[in-house]
């Protein structure tokens, strides 16, 4: 583990279940679920089970596991919410807008002519991140 | 080649050395390049050579090959503009942003205090990204 990984880090804490989240999908070496403080509706992150910091630091057999399951989860995203789009991104490092230290890919369905909320606005209500999930899990069959 | 892959985009003109490009790196599988309209200094591109149109239609084997790249050029990108951090994203179809249909990926060098400009906005100086491209290229090694 790199020294500057923090293993008490909110997404380590939804790891080890310590903290709840909406969970999509999981296997031996990523875990998906909706994010909580969503830019618009069907945003979801896809984080690596092994610790690493964010992109730059990931070794490379995480880093493909990972984008391996970006894809798959971005498709169900993307028909489970009817979007015509999908964003896919990472902020590396505070300068780039990086909050939670656990390295993480950012999923946010796009629909035409919708533009995107700033991310963190407001936490989602509990009941629409359940809703949202459905359909996520849903289209991942 | 998938029915929506057009061998006529401009990303694929540029691994035909169709259109000039300002070149970072390149192996069997991918190409790095400087993007000719930046949201801010050192803001590069990856792309697989095999055709796909985004991360939704991408072969796996060519995923892996292509962010084994990406955190490759991100590192020099950051390393050689002294960056504090890196955004990397996909804009996958018209709605969340694409314009260009073969699969890429942006690398953007971030500094704290400083916001991204949008994109698109204008095209940089070639001799701008000339300066850029030495750097990542000598961080590259």
């Amino acid at each position: 583990m790199a020294a500057d990984y923090d293993p008490d880090n909110v997404f380590a804490k939804i790891l080890r279940g310590e903290i709840p989240s909406e969970k999509l999908y999981e296997d031996e070496h990523c875990y998906a679920f909706m994010d909580a403080m969503p830019m618009g509706p069907g945003h979801c992150l896809v984080i690596p089970k092994a610790p690493s910091r964010n992109l730059l630091d990931i070794g490379p057999e995480d880093l493909s596991h990972l984008m391996a399951t970006v894809q798959k989860v971005a498709r169900a995203a993307k028909a489970g919410f009817g979007a015509d789009g999908v964003l896919i991104q990472s902020y590396n490092e505070p300068a780039s807008g990086q909050t939670v230290f656990h390295t993480h890919v950012h999923i946010v369905p796009r629909f035409e002519g919708v533009e995107l909320k700033r991310h963190s606005d407001a936490m989602a209500d509990p009941e629409t991140l359940r809703e949202g999930g459905e359909k996520i899990r849903a289209a991942l069959g």
